[in-house]
């Protein structure tokens, strides 16, 4: 087991990079794809098929674990990789997200943010020392630095207070962080919105802080694809070409590869669990809504050549009556079958990274998923 | 692979008997717990693990499976076996049970028993002759004859009304069932409430109708213990040594080894996944509601020495976080653990009647359950 945090750029093909990043609790290939365990868990899955998916790190919420249990809880019981049971890698996110998107009477400040919890209204006040000190708590192999992120669309203005005051509290994580242990590893996060010349200027100034790696954030928060792809494609240059770059709370199969082909290493989104759990599943086909009429008398499993045994043994038929029903097991079932899918798409593409065609690899992808031959959605 | 049901008795010790059932879907060691799976899933957890658990047969409710997704459709997707993805043995009730605990407008008759389906309001006529063709498309190893069930505490003449109307029900059904395919059974159900003429009059009948098996019905509907054990002790030697004997819907694992001491072959019952679901797992330290306060910083797992993953891998501390989270993922790993335990009471149950041990088993499991050493519970 590797002692400290490492990367390793070991192909470029294009823009798009191979890499492994080395932490405490093993390797993670990149491009990876990281499954949300918002509590602690993976929405209705079973942390040994997270893993059977081939998951090689997951990542953690801080803003919940810090309201229930408690962070001071998890580490009292031997921090998140112990307290879940997950012995592998772990990045937590900082708070900064969520607090924006599920607190009420939030109110930012230079010290940081003071927040109702959703769970019992208390006030809470989390600072750039406070969300280091619960991800050391914590125990994440990756943390995240406080940031402010800002739903677009928005005005320049508040897009650059948000950017800059994000630059303060990252000097501030930065600072807060030399207390964790050795071979956690501390992320920046760029922000500017979909305004060009303010990411340059975070990106520029995180990389003067000098991080362990750097994130996109503020993005998939209302932009089209197009936007978000153009600010990658501009952004992800600007960053250290040693340290892996993350797009966060990103996204479908295609979101991801074409992000891939822009240069970054790491992704991680609800989208396999959530949409699993409401019928949709995702496959080399392209997405099939299986609650959809059509699929009440088909024998044919999901997938028939998939690695994964919930695509290969369960008719659609199944699975439709599963959902029908209100029977839980059929989102756990197009969960694990999600799972397998994002997973996939990340191996093919270090595969055809590692063979110098992730051009090819990106058009076929494309090509198979518009190609409905297997999905009559109509 | 038998082709045809039988059933034969290895040993007995005191009134406990340890038998076989062949089935067209291989054999069913007895005593025997089958897991509900009310609508063609075991609420909660993949069938893998159902199989892991130990479990040699399910229930499905014909009730349910004929109203969603029709037994005409599972036939034609190949049986419920194929359906489901469970190759193993399966039992099939009547649907007499639920029409009388889900259904609106219920009217019984001598026909049958018409009732209002409880998803789409249609009216649906029931009869025994329909029960058992139902149940033939099902192609269940294991059906039921159409019974009338009463709620106990209950006049004498209404038990006696539905006894003998039940009795009725029994020979149409086996006139219906000639239909059957090679390999499938048909079980009598004895009514009879509490009143022990009426139950002999009940058994002595159906035996003289002659079945594949015999059921006790009517029973955990209501009365205590002590007369379910009562009605047990005094209807199970009435009923032909030669055929499996199953008491419906029963029950804790304190009620089954119990009925098993009395002379009882088959048990199913909701409650190792129900009460899963609700934070409740059954142990060999008894019950542990893992929902409690005091499990909140315990970093033991629920059982050290199980052979379920699930009760040794995971913390109480975890267990109960999932809980009070509302992560599915809880109930999902407390019924799992509930499965194993309860499969386990059954593997100890037979091990213990071919060692002739049978009454020492029941007074060990009676002592640890009470001896609450380690569930705290107050």
């Amino acid at each position: 087991m590797p002692s400290s945090f490492f990367f390793r750029l070991t192909a470029t093909d294009g823009a798009a990079r191979l890499g492994e990043i080395a932490t405490p609790h093993g390797v993670v290939h990149t491009p990876a794809f990281m499954p949300v365990g918002t509590q602690a868990a993976i929405k209705g899955v079973h942390h040994d098929d997270v893993r059977a998916a081939g998951t090689e790190i997951l990542l953690g919420n801080t803003y919940h674990l810090m309201l229930r249990p408690s962070a001071e809880r998890v580490a009292a019981l031997g921090g998140l990789h112990a307290f879940m049971r997950w012995p592998y890698p772990i990045l937590t996110d900082s708070g900064g997200f969520q607090v924006m998107s599920l607190a009420n009477l939030r109110k930012v400040a230079e010290e940081g943010v003071t927040f109702r919890s959703h769970l019992d209204g208390a006030m809470i006040a989390l600072t750039p020392e406070r969300a280091v000190e619960v991800q050391i708590l914590l125990g994440s192999d990756i943390a995240m630095q406080l940031d402010e992120c800002v739903r677009l669309p928005a005005e320049r203005s508040e897009i650059e207070r948000a950017m800059q005051l994000s630059l303060r509290w990252a000097e501030r994580c930065k600072r807060a962080f030399e207390k964790a242990a050795l071979g956690q590893a501390l992320f920046g996060i760029v922000q500017g919105g979909d305004d060009q010349n303010l990411r340059e200027a975070s990106a520029r100034a995180l990389a003067a802080i000098s991080f362990d790696g750097y994130a996109l954030g503020g993005l998939a928060v209302g932009e089209t694809q197009d936007v978000m792809l153009k600010v990658v494609a501009e952004t992800a240059p600007m960053l250290p070409a040693d340290k892996p770059r993350y797009l966060m709370g990103v996204g479908t199969p295609a979101d991801i590869l074409e992000a891939v082909a822009r240069g970054i290493d790491m992704f991680d989104c609800v989208m396999p669990t959530r949409n699993g759990r409401h019928g949709l599943a995702f496959t080399r086909f392209g997405p099939i809504n299986i609650k959809n009429a059509h699929h009440a008398e088909d024998p044919r499993p999901l997938d028939a050549e998939s690695r994964c045994p919930a695509a290969r043994d369960f008719s659609r038929a199944y699975l439709h009556h599963l959902f029908r029903a209100g029977e839980a097991l059929g989102g756990t079932l197009l969960s694990i079958v999600n799972l397998y899918y994002y997973q996939d798409v990340m191996v093919g593409a270090r595969a055809a990274i590692a063979a110098g065609r992730f051009a090819d690899y990106l058009a076929q992808s494309r090509a198979q998923w518009a190609a409905k031959s297997d999905r009559q959605e109509s």
